[in-house]
């Protein structure tokens, strides 16, 4: 059996490994003020090319997305985010659990516009209603899909004019940023967005996600808030160290780039075979529709997501593919689907 | 510099990072669904000699208390702690940040009695006051001291006379379990206690705190309040690999009985120096009260917590050992204060 | 001018005013322990023909939404409601500030349907997503539709079977009650719902909201949130009085007949004059497409809310009546349409 | 029977509800948009002699306290208030439902002091505790007290310059500005605390408290937080209208005078018949201390609460007098204390 079924199946990368054995015996502060984290954080803005922003280490992706969102905003103010959009609907309510609304789009490819923002601040116009405040984006998206950089800054763009916050869930960034189809850089969100996150955890760190706060009244106290989540690591160096070194030479790319080589030969293999896809997707995720008939021969061997049901006869899935997923599984794969095909 | 600062110093056990390398590139289920997790669970069912519990893997201490407590009180139910109490001071105000107030004891020992909380519950009559419904004792306690077999006996049967939860927070149960005065065993807690946990951070995991529930009626959906409050790791075999390895065999309770004979050596030195403690202390924190002119020499070369003033010439300082403390320092560090006494 | 805009742009009805004239001296108990709210509750129960359900009175409806909703929820647990549903669109986040999704259903109507609950469920499986838990209807609805006995029982026993609890908005319960179309009468709820209200504000009243709690788990400890959420009255006697006046013979229904029967009037003469409605009303709130210039030419004499843009010609507005809108009103607002019509 | 029990044991001031019946078929706009609550907050700001001040007609004191409290603050702030203070003990956690701690300090005489304020701010200096924000005061206290201008004004110099925020609670204010012991005016307030209200339900209105926002900061979007909170009336009107009745002349004072005098003749005679109280009081609460059969031999006749046991024999009762206490039932309860008398 081999999985496809997401990007944290496995450990993690063994540099990174190596690097929690060697440190492991020097004795660090707590909670993120040890050399190690301190580091990282240096080495983040210098890839950044940014010294004015401040940069937090937390766990996970939804932690970061409700200590985050509920520090940014109000009592009253909403986030607007994609229908498909990670904390509108596989966070079980995390930010409603902090008090906040979040108002939905309806999208074929995960991603907001103008546009669709537009439409829910015309709908909310007095204290009836909610106010939105912030717009949550996912780069790539819960679909695979990845934002150009026009459609970025036009949502900047938009949302300064607005007085809306804009928050980019990036636990794909790596995916997002290594895709071919990107045009944006690392160094591009700082001017952005008003916070953001570049994901360890699905780009091959045992867990780690290192939220980027631009945005200058959005960074004082934020410390405060990663206490009161239960987002405060006591051995806080596990993530400085992790960030080190994905982000000391080019490791953190290489690892998303091996991702994204693997899912493109998936694509194209099932391309040329004719399969269609629910979306388009130049990042680690591909839904294919396939046979059930041949899924269910799949399933024999390797995991993976049922996405949805298409119609009686086809359903798409899921397929991720990660830093360290294997070639040879990736076509074992497709040579198990040409045997089952006529 | 070597650090008394805390039991977190040092990153984990070898044992444990050698079991995350061998495991490294085995797949595994995501969120606790893991091989690893589930043996965890299972041998911590076993060395409790209770199959009807059930056992939840968590990041850290604030977060377990915070997911915990926030699932088994309703809305206008208010948690009873000691003012020392972790959840009442240092965790900036997570319980509170999900809606339940908590109503403080004031203790010379860090500890809950049945007196002091029927006093609560006498001053808390009707409903335009909150209703204390949940009694959180931490043993070891924040300043110590641990808790008797006899005094966890009267709590838990004035709690079910009295309709109230009694849960324990067992950050550093490790060391309390393993001091000289102990009369508890692990397997005692699921009769006594409604829930409690076992902290693995403080007592040489990377991470990583063994919720157990043993009420039945607080187990239903817990799951979904881990995935809430941001709780559920994604590499959840992290959390399995490390609970196996510290339960397969005694390695749990070797680490924290180190951790005890090194505070004992302070201890014993200490007292024989004819210094004070704030509380008395059997476990792996020590409170000594030293001189002022003293502290300012000793750190120079040692990290540790100025705990409070005592009067104009002297403090008290906070001492924690660990299972990664080395002996050499401790006997290092007597030798230091002994340098500089007249 | 004269306003169809909402149907609490008067006082009270003169009874009511004067039953608290009438009593104005008597000294009463605080908080709702006063005679009046204990006859009150009696007559209600009356009304019903049961005893074994709790009766509490709140001031407004949002208050008694968001009191009712977070009491009866466990933190992980959402509601559901139609898009239009007043906890959906308009409390400004109310629900949500207590830390709860709502999970909305597109409907024609405003109504809700054991398939389209259906549809909720099937989506919601596990613990990456909320727990849909209680089912939010309103009766009359936010458009002026009404629910028929079989569709009410339909729901009843559906969400039974699914655990779901089952709670109606009763702010516009009298014009439902009272319509032509009803078939439902107040002695069916209990049966019915796990809880209901009664409006008062929008009926008559200064203010007021009886809640209805039928099932019986829903019943401990009520009080207390009831003054958590600020909605205790200290004269808690206003609610008594006024549900007594409402309740000691028919006011409460002649009150709902009189609005409806304006409505009937407006919806009729609207009819004849071929006039479309945005959706079928047999209740206190019609919604009629007008052509522009005739809504800008009644806006000079009378108030009325603009509800949606139909086309670039004409537009729905909400002409809502109540128990002291005037029949006189009512036809001079229908002459002033036929004199601007061709 | 009669009730000293609180002052808000009767209805309201008949010209109250004189100016309810008189405007009682006036149509007029919802939700505290209409022309009594325009004409109320107008008055107010003319009494306060200040055009730069928000105002707000809520419905009862824990709803202000929590909207107000709960829009003030962040995520991880704390409000700061006296052990007796209303929202730490008889507020059913209303604060802490909305997610904030509330730091308690004690008193002898319920007020809160610079020092006391001082010794909480040191003792939280980090992110692992809350972050203290607010002060709340009450004026008069929840025991009687009330504060001299002297103190309101060092409170206020030292909430600015450690970027505090002063909040005071006027449930009973008018009993506060018309003590005899008391050198403020209402209108020093906006120069000196950040927000606060003027109680009208324990002065002669049947609901109201009257919440001015001082400080700029504090303005923006509030009506959204009333909203949301469930405590915005949809017949606002009910509270401009008697908010104008009290402030058109001096009728909120007038009540407020008559109150005191009650209380005055009580204090007096209690004090030549050599009872002791709790504490000082100049205002409409007093709290002497009785023997217990005395108390049991006025229980017959009068209501009132016991506050506290003093000793085997003694206890504090409570004494509150209102804008409706009868002179001859206070002189009367002082006869029949006298009987029982030896």
């Amino acid at each position: 059996m081999y999985s496809f079924k997401n990007d944290y199946s496995e450990g993690a990368h063994p540099r990174i490994l190596q690097a929690l054995v060697d440190t492991n015996f020097e004795q660090e502060a707590g909670y993120g003020e040890d050399r190690f984290s301190i580091k990282a954080v240096e080495l983040l803005k210098e890839k950044m090319a940014r010294t004015d922003v401040d940069v937090h280490l937390l766990v996970g992706g939804t932690q970061t997305n409700l200590t985050a969102i509920s520090a940014f905003l109000r009592p009253h103010e909403a986030a607007i985010a994609a229908k498909s959009g990670h904390i509108f609907t596989h966070e079980t309510g995390a930010i409603e659990a902090t008090g906040h609304k979040i108002l939905s789009i309806e999208t074929d490819d995960g991603k907001i516009t103008p546009v669709s923002i537009k439409k829910v601040l015309d709908e909310h116009t007095d204290e009836h209603m909610v106010k939105p405040k912030l717009v949550y984006i996912s780069n790539s998206t819960e679909i695979g899909s990845i934002y150009r950089k026009k459609e970025v800054k036009d949502l900047s763009e938009f949302c300064r004019k607005n007085n809306l916050l804009l928050f980019m869930d990036g636990a794909r960034l790596g995916s997002a940023l290594c895709s071919e189809e990107n045009d944006l850089k690392l160094s591009d969100f700082p001017d952005l967005v008003d916070a953001f996150y570049i994901g360890g955890t699905k780009n091959g760190a045992l867990f780690g996600e290192a939220l980027v706060i631009c945005h200058e009244s959005l960074k004082e106290d934020f410390r405060y808030h990663i206490k009161q989540k239960g987002a405060m690591l006591a051995k806080g160096r596990l993530l400085g160290i992790q960030f080190v070194e994905l982000f000391r030479d080019n490791l953190f790319f290489d690892l998303a780039l091996h991702a994204n080589k693997m899912a493109e030969i998936l694509r194209d293999l099932l391309t040329k075979m004719n399969f269609q896809f629910v979306t388009h997707s130049a990042s680690n995720q591909l839904f294919p529709i396939l046979p059930n008939t041949l899924i269910e021969e799949l399933q024999k061997n390797y995991a993976f997501l049922i996405w949805e049901k298409i119609d009686d006869n086809d359903s798409a899935i899921r397929l991720v593919t990660s830093w360290a997923t294997k070639e040879d599984k990736v076509l074992a794969f497709i040579e198990d689907i040409k045997k089952y095909l006529p």
